[in-house]
Order: C-alpha cells, then sequence, then structure tokens
C-alpha cells in the first residue's frame, strides 16, 4: 500500500476570510501540507515576506494559479511581460507548477477557434522562458459554461493535446469541477498520464443555480469523488490533492478554520471510500 | 442558390406571455412556419383543440420537446407508459420529431456513466413505439452544466454515437446553445450528418450568470451562429430553424409579439451573414 497524497488547500476556498499570511498560518496549524496561491492575493502579502512565511511553516506550494494569460477579462490581449512576471513569481514562491487558465474570447469576437489557436501560440512563447525558470505549466481545461469568459480551453483532452503539442515543460491540471461531465474522463485521465501536474477538489451540487462561486464541498455534491481520484492516482499522479472551494452561498460565509477542518475531515473520507468502494448502488 | 430554409419558434420563448393557442395564432400571424411545442402547454390546450388550431393556421409542428425521459426533475425514474404517451402526442401532432432529453443524475446517485447506459437503454426500449407512430427520437445533447440536474447526454459526439447504435427512427437535435464550445463541433455535425432531425438557435450571452432560462437573442450573444449554421445546412439538412430562447432577465419580459418580430430579423441578419460572411476579423 502506496502513502496517501498530500493534503493542501487552494487559498481561493477561504478567499474572502484570509489573507495570503493568514492562510499560511491557518493551514499550517491544521496540519495541511501544502497551499495554492494567487496573484492577486500574493501582491498583497508581498513576495519576500510570503516566501518567509512559507519557509517557517514548511508548506509546500502546490500550484501558483493564474488567470486570463490570453486575455484579461475585460478581453483586452495580455503582454508576454506579464505572463513572464507571473512565471517569476512562481519560481521564487518554489510552486510546483503555475496552473494556467487561458482566458475566454477578446472583446468582439465570436471564435474560439481563434481564441484556442492564440492559447496555443501564447504558451508556446512563453514555455522559453517558464523551462528556464523550472516551472512546469499546467494547462487547466475549465468547465465549457466559462467558454466564452473564462478559458477557451474546455476539455482535458484539449489540454493534453496543447501540453503534448508543446513538450517539455507543460502538462495539465485535473479539477474535478471542470471535468466530472466529461462522457471521456477515464480515457482522457489515462492518456494524460503523467503530465497531470496538478489535481484539485471539490464537488458539484445538484443545485447549482450559479456559473460563478458556488462549488461545493467534497461529499456535498453528484461527482463521482472517490472514482476519479482512483483514476488519477492509477494514471501515475503522486502530487498533493488540492482543494479549491469557491462557494459564495457557504463556505466563504463560515469561518475558516472550520472550513479547513471539513476539509481535512472530508478528504479522509474520500480516501477511506477510495481504498474500500462501496458496492456500486 | 437554394431556398432558405423556413423559420420555425419554439413555444419556450413566449412561454410566460402566451399559452399554446396564443402561440400557434401569434407564429402565424407573424408568418412564422413552425412552432415547437411543449407537453405541459400542450396539456393546458387539450390535443384535440391544438390539432385544430394548428390544422387552421398551416403551422409545421417542428418538434415535440419532452425532457426527463430517463428520470424526472426529483431524481424519479420514469416509466415506459408515460414516453410512450409521449410519441403518441407528437404523433397526433404530426410533429416533424420528437426532440428526448434524457434527465439528469437519479436521486442518490454520482454515475454518469450508469444514467447513460440507462438512457440508451429507455430510448431502445421505447422505440418500436416510436417507430410504429412514425415519430422519429431526435436525442438531444445538454449542455455539461446540466448533466446534474437535466441530461447525462452532454456532447454531440454522445447523441451521435447512440443514435447510431439506436439506429432508423433515432437521430439528434443540434441546440447551438448546448454545442458552441465544443472543440470539436465542426467535425461531430458533420458525422452527425443526416441524422440531424432538429436545429434550434439562440445565443450565449457573454455575462451569463445563471445556468437556467438565461438564453440570448440571436446576435446578442458570442456564438458564431452563420459559422454553425453553415455547417448544419453542409450536413444536409434542410429543415427549420428553430429559435428556442428562454431568457428570465429580457425576452420573458417583452410583448411577445416584439419578441417574435424582433427573432425574424435577427434570422434574416444570420441568413445574410452565412450567405456574406465577412472576413474574419
Amino acid at each position: 500500500m502506496t502513502a496517501p497524497p498530500p493534503l493542501a488547500i487552494n487559498q481561493a476556498t477561504t478567499r474572502p476570510q484570509w489573507s495570503l499570511a493568514q492562510a499560511i498560518d491557518g493551514y499550517a496549524r491544521a496540519g495541511i501540507r501544502g497551499i495554492g496561491i494567487w496573484p492577486d492575493k500574493l501582491a498583497e502579502c508581498g513576495l519576500a515576506q510570503a516566501r518567509r512565511l512559507i519557509a517557517s511553516t514548511g508548506l509546500a506550494v502546490t500550484s501558483y494559479c493564474v488567470g486570463e494569460m490570453v486575455v484579461d477579462r475585460a478581453g483586452k490581449l495580455q503582454t508576454a511581460e506579464r505572463n513572464r512576471r507571473l512565471i517569476d513569481e512562481a519560481s521564487a514562491l518554489s510552486a510546483d507548477c503555475m496552473v494556467c487558465v487561458m482566458g475566454g474570447l477578446p472583446a468582439g469576437s465570436t471564435s474560439l477557434d481563434d481564441a484556442r489557436r492564440r492559447a496555443r501560440d501564447t504558451m508556446a512563447e512563453l514555455l522559453p522562458h517558464a523551462r528556464a525558470a523550472g516551472i512546469s505549466l499546467a494547462i487547466e481545461p475549465i468547465h465549457p459554461m466559462r467558454a466564452a469568459d473564462v478559458s477557451c480551453i474546455n476539455t482535458l483532452a484539449q489540454a493534453t493535446d496543447l501540453a503534448r503539442e508543446l513538450g517539455t515543460g507543460t502538462g495539465v491540471a485535473v479539477d474535478v469541477y471542470h471535468v466530472w461531465w466529461d462522457p471521456y474522463l477515464a480515457a482522457e485521465i489515462a492518456r494524460a498520464g503523467s503530465r497531470i501536474l496538478s489535481f484539485q477538489l471539490c464537488d458539484w451540487l445538484a443545485d447549482t443555480a450559479a456559473l460563478a462561486n458556488d462549488r461545493g464541498m467534497m461529499g456535498d455534491g453528484v461527482i463521482p469523488l472517490a472514482r476519479i481520484y482512483a483514476m488519477v492516482r492509477a494514471a501515475g499522479y503522486a502530487g498533493a490533492c488540492e482543494v479549491e472551494i469557491m462557494s459564495e452561498r457557504n463556505w466563504w460565509r463560515r469561518a475558516p478554520d472550520e472550513v479547513v477542518s471539513v476539509c481535512i475531515e472530508r478528504f479522509r473520507a474520500l480516501l477511506a471510500e477510495a481504498e474500500h468502494p462501496a458496492r456500486p448502488a
């Protein structure tokens, strides 16, 4: 029996409650082993201070989570300089990878095909800098409901194809929220194999009504988490499981220490189920 | 140059404003050539009365739109009897096809795989009755954001595979809202070919925030409508284009005659663009 994977928490899970400094402290106090960090929270804290706090707690930075790689939310194209700076930050944090979300359609465009070509070109242009910095780029497929505004990469198949094309130093991020519905998920996780650089957990609530920030805690929704976890492990992924729950209606309103403790408890239940799957109904 | 396809309107577009009798009258008055009908609206009107009104206006019934084929919204399995009755209604309406939406996960289940197997079995069991009634079953792929609660069939590839497996008397419904994001859309529309039994139009608003009833009018969103229209026509589809816009924030609040007239105007613009595509930006 292999050791269970470390549990990490993406700081988006406690975004409104905790600054980066508070999250580092709070997660570490609860025995969490890794943290996913966002650029706006890092900027608030300052890079030097963040490095000191992370070093003092021994937390791993399991991901540096970057959106709008190609276009920003206003539909304006990004500069290569902006993205190189983010890679430098990921490197300064010794992040396991930079999770890259592409952005949606530029203002005035109705062509996802163009956006997808631009995503490939942007990543290809950036890759030498990432390789030099020793930072792997984890391309994250984002749920098709966010194709217009968050990312033109919407299936694991697309992300894996892109990572294969770009080659060394790239891979994919598998967030169950974005891929759980995919009829080809099992085959695509197996195909992604060693390209899986990040694995993120949450749940899809059966009564989800909003496109943004309406995620559920593991076990409260309909995603077969233990099955997907087993697929990812069977594909060779041995890294952390990073919980990422943006939840306006529930978890963002709770005491953050409570959120963290529920994450731990539910992750244990997930591991137990994966170890001893219940008989299918 | 082939004749332009007839414009139809799905009565969901004027659901809160108009009963079925009012929709038949209102669409016909505006020169619309076909109507998509829903079971609850038919029940309100009565089948005999609906048949009389449709015959008197000369409208085609381009679809009879049936949800929850496998499980209802409460997660309870449907009976075959219920679905056979719906086929009989479609037949009595001389509908071009019955658009079939499967339903999501049964209560307590987290297995889309099981739901998909059940969808296949349910449709296979129903097919002899549909064939005897002369009603084609158009399997509709529904946007992945509704996998939990509306349908376990979420890509055109899945719907086409299912129709191929089931054979004669089955096909697919292509609603741009559900499929526009699909990276394999062009290839999948070509592969669906003569199996395309229904083509539905609306738009995806860039600022979509809700999963339900937040569709846009053609031209107000980011779907490349003229391109998808051209794909569907090139695949051999010569039937009606049926507008289906559920819009709580806008079109459901307007005078229905105005909604219909905007549908006509925007459909003309779409055809003009398809005839003379603008140079890509």
